[in-house]
């Protein structure tokens, strides 16, 4: 295999979607998230987001990325007018709906309507869920962080409340996601289906991995 | 298929590794990186992440969350440092090592020595690559965000160079990751292999998704 290295420079040089489509590739596989939210007249938005990541267990913590001033504004908009959101994974039948999410939809245009979507909600909390997702979180806002460098913001959430298909969880708290089929994604715009290589024990310094069954 | 639905109560009153294992599994799958440091004294460290993420392509940046005071602190101490740290994806033959930097090693033994993987280096950069991965990072420490509900860091680098294999670059920049078997984690301890589904078209509200052949 013949190595290419690539430079800061290389890449300042670089043509912008060419540069976009590398940059978006190079830090690997990228959880595929479908987040809803509500704005004050009740007009729903859904957007997908690659940049959904665990914070911390205790208290239950997720984040991700948005740019307020790029197409899922009105999910950062919403998040800062109600206070909640939700997360929603998404499985082969549904990938090119939450796909098309990303097309600039106007702002009186709910996604749901536009990609056939179906909102779902739960008592006492007001953004909407996928319906045909399997695995669905409901969030509150807790914190922003702006990123200086380039005005980007980091917004977390703190779970209120997580519904997922009872044969998916494991007897120790692991959700086997794999069977609930959700997805990953690379670059852009290209979406994946893990399969499970192994689960491996827990690393000590004085005995080799085992690999778990469980 | 029957739907659990837990609570944030429900979270709180779990025994702490049934917690744990549960909102890990939440966010979905996750990048699996091997974060490559050195101390002031060149002692190498090597530490194994799922929060990697994109942050931003123009400049090309990347974070990922680290605990100050839990296992990887040496990563975040190493980075403070030096200034600089190296961010590694995981194939298939080299996963079982990367879960083993996990164990708790004392400061003055390296990762890499410790399973057995081989530090890199460029020419100008002081961090060490993992000489067995595929896609490898050189990053510049830029920013930093401590959260302030759980103590957690986000940590944010600006790419210097990037080394890939020649023939997974495509011809619009995207790397197409699953050709190096860049593996995917899902809770806190089950690698997988993403396959392939689609590549999907850019989404406008006035035409129908197209799956692409690039």
């Amino acid at each position: 295999m013949k190595n290419y290295i690539i430079t800061a420079q290389d890449i300042e040089g670089m043509e912008k979607q060419f540069r976009t489509e590398l940059v978006n590739s190079l830090p690997g596989f990228k959880s595929a998230t479908l987040i809803g939210t509500v704005n004050a007249e009740g007009q729903t938005n859904l957007a997908v987001f690659s940049s959904f990541i665990h914070i911390g267990s205790n208290p239950p913590l997720f984040g991700f990325i948005t740019r307020p001033t790029s197409v899922p504004r009105h999910t950062y908009l919403n998040i800062k007018s109600t206070g909640f959101f939700t997360a929603n994974h998404i499985h082969p039948e549904i990938y090119q709906a939450a796909h098309q999410t990303s097309a600039r939809y106007p702002e009186n245009i709910s996604e749901f309507d536009a990609t056939g979507l179906t909102p779902e909600f739960s008592p006492n909390f007001p953004a909407p869920f996928v319906k045909e997702s399997r695995i669905k979180l409901a969030l509150e806002f807790v914190e922003e962080h702006p990123i200086a460098i380039n005005g980007t913001i980091l917004v977390i959430g703190k779970l209120c409340e997580a519904h997922f298909p009872e044969e998916i969880l494991g007897k120790d708290g692991l959700l086997h996601i794999e069977k609930a089929a959700s997805l990953t994604i690379s670059g852009l715009d290209v979406y994946h289906y893990p399969q499970k290589i192994a689960r491996l024990s827990y690393a000590k310094t004085d005995r080799p991995l085992q690999i778990r069954e469980d």
